[in-house]
């Protein structure tokens, strides 16, 4: 029978369709080749090294000799950084206009790789870049918000093969993200507690539906996952803030978000995915309620108008199932990988 | 520059990202072939005459003869008609029985066609359909909220080829559909009148974003569309439930979204789309400050991590020219559509 279950965090109602549910083995994708297919450098890629897009360029890291990651600004960008800040009321009508900062995080020298083929390293000093864009966005007052995520593949958002993340900061905070918030909120009024720090708790206890845990974080798939292998990253310290998180907490981060990624490209053949970095807005950044987290979010479904039109999710696998599923990858030794010295 | 600008009646901003926006020319799909290449009837079509599944018949249209419409239950339903309503919560985890109903309106005899190539009638009796779904669901207490959508091709989330809508009824509210109510509360406790009807008069009144307008409804491109052609068609009189709508309304909202559909379909070559018919929850349907309404999607561009980790859109498409263009798209004559007699 399904089940409509709660996401205590959102109170989103999620539906588990157990009747048309399918067992994880069959979200497995047919193969598509594989990114090592591709030339390990484009002439055309404007983030290959020899073609960097200097003009553009924030920083690299490391600052000299070969860099590993560079931060460099979209060159069509979302959102501009310029001098206007004005907010318009013209009749009904309200704007602004549309400041702020859009960078890509262009994450290995190579253009034939993916963040679970590459070395522990590469996501450490990416994490780090993403810390390094925040503090720079934080000193601008006008910035509300700052989110940083990954688009990996075609449904997924992306157009450029050249593995790369990015970051925006808002001049204004999402009204999805007040809404969350004010949840947290909520929650923490009535139980003197933050919720993420009890939906970790408790998964702990369960350990139905952990898929790895290390020593600062713990990744789960929610009761109410939205979609197949949806999957949360949560720190165990509670704070607000990703750029509260220790250097330590970072390579532990890099840790757990590859082993994650790798059991998803391994077990189920290299599906297209997002990350999100979801951090409490700058304004709010030392409130007690609120716990920054990694969402992963691969791609094995479609949305439809149902999910248009109610905002509510059917998921088509049993997190449980999910989570299982993913434990048992068995991943490759991980020196075979890649052939870095 | 980008702007960001706010939707009244969500109070979500929308960037509209000028530096990264297309034409509505650029929208237009490569032709994919047409849907009259299929053949007018599938023997492996559980939906074409002759292969009717009899024993998840709702009702049809007409009730004899041959009928125009069918309502089936869906074989593979998300919500099951069952007797067991219970809430559970079992440590901090809350969930009900997945009980709620999930039928298909198949929309006409013919596998090969498509409600933009259909004649009015076909999406007349679509609409009545529902209607008469609504009414059934509503006899039932436990039900909470009722939507209905239609998903066009594969990338808006249907497997099935031959032409079908759905009708969803649940048993809870969606959380989304409750913050959205509220915000039209707060406009009316500010303003004294109904958020949609305010936009449908500014719309009207600017007419720079208004692609169809008949008797009853105002078809327009929201000044903060979420996505490229994102449209809401509003009924002129305000009340907030679809059920309320009168014989003559559905009939004149055929046209307008057979219109709309059309102009799609011959303007941007067929695109997948998603339609949804929004009304207030059951317990609100006598509500003041709400006002259903109906939202077409067409599946043009994809969502990102952005959208995902913000619940903000990025919209890359001036909703003024996209509304230019779909007023300027020039329709076939009505009677070269469909062999009929």
């Amino acid at each position: 029978m399904p089940e409509i279950r709660q996401n205590l965090a959102t109170r989103e109602w999620v539906i588990i369709a157990t009747e048309r549910a399918r067992r994880p083995e069959q979200f497995i994708l047919p193969s598509r080749g594989s990114v090592l297919d591709r030339p390990e450098y484009d002439p055309n890629c404007p983030f290959c090294p020899g073609n960097e897009e200097l003009d553009l360029e924030r920083f690299r890291i490391p600052a000299s000799g070969d860099w590993q990651v560079r931060v460099v600004r979209n060159r069509y960008p979302a959102l501009l950084e310029h001098d206007e800040y004005q907010r318009r009321l013209q009749g009904i009508n309200r704007s602004l206009a549309g400041f702020g900062y859009h960078d890509i995080v262009v994450e290995s020298r190579r253009h034939n790789t993916c963040a679970a083929l590459e070395p522990v390293e590469g996501l450490i000093t990416t994490l780090q870049a993403f810390q390094t864009c925040a503090a720079i966005y934080r000193r601008d007052p006008r910035i509300e918000h700052i989110v940083f995520f990954k688009n990996h593949g075609a449904t997924a958002g992306t157009s450029l093969l050249h593995p790369h993340a990015q970051a925006v900061a808002l001049p204004v905070v999402p009204h999805d993200i007040r809404v969350r918030n004010e949840e947290a909120r909520r929650y923490f009024d009535d139980y003197g507690e933050c919720v993420l720090c009890r939906m970790r708790e408790d998964e702990e206890r369960q350990q139905d539906r952990i898929v790895v845990s290390s020593r600062h974080f713990t990744a789960f798939i929610p009761y109410a996952a939205y979609s197949p292998f949806h999957l949360w990253i949560v720190p165990r310290r509670h704070t607000a803030h990703f750029l509260n998180a220790t250097a330590d907490e970072i390579e532990d981060l890099a840790h757990v978000l590859r082993d994650v990624l790798r059991r998803i490209y391994y077990g189920l053949n290299d599906p297209d995915y997002n990350y999100v970095i979801r951090s409490a807005p700058e304004s709010e950044r030392l409130a007690r309620h609120l716990h920054w987290y990694v969402t992963v979010i691969p791609r094995v479904t479609q949305t439809a108008g149902f999910e248009m039109g109610t905002g509510m999710f059917i998921n088509t696998a049993l997190p449980e199932e999910s989570a299982r599923f993913l434990r048992n990858v068995v991943l490759p030794d991980d020196s075979t990988d890649n052939d870095y010295d």
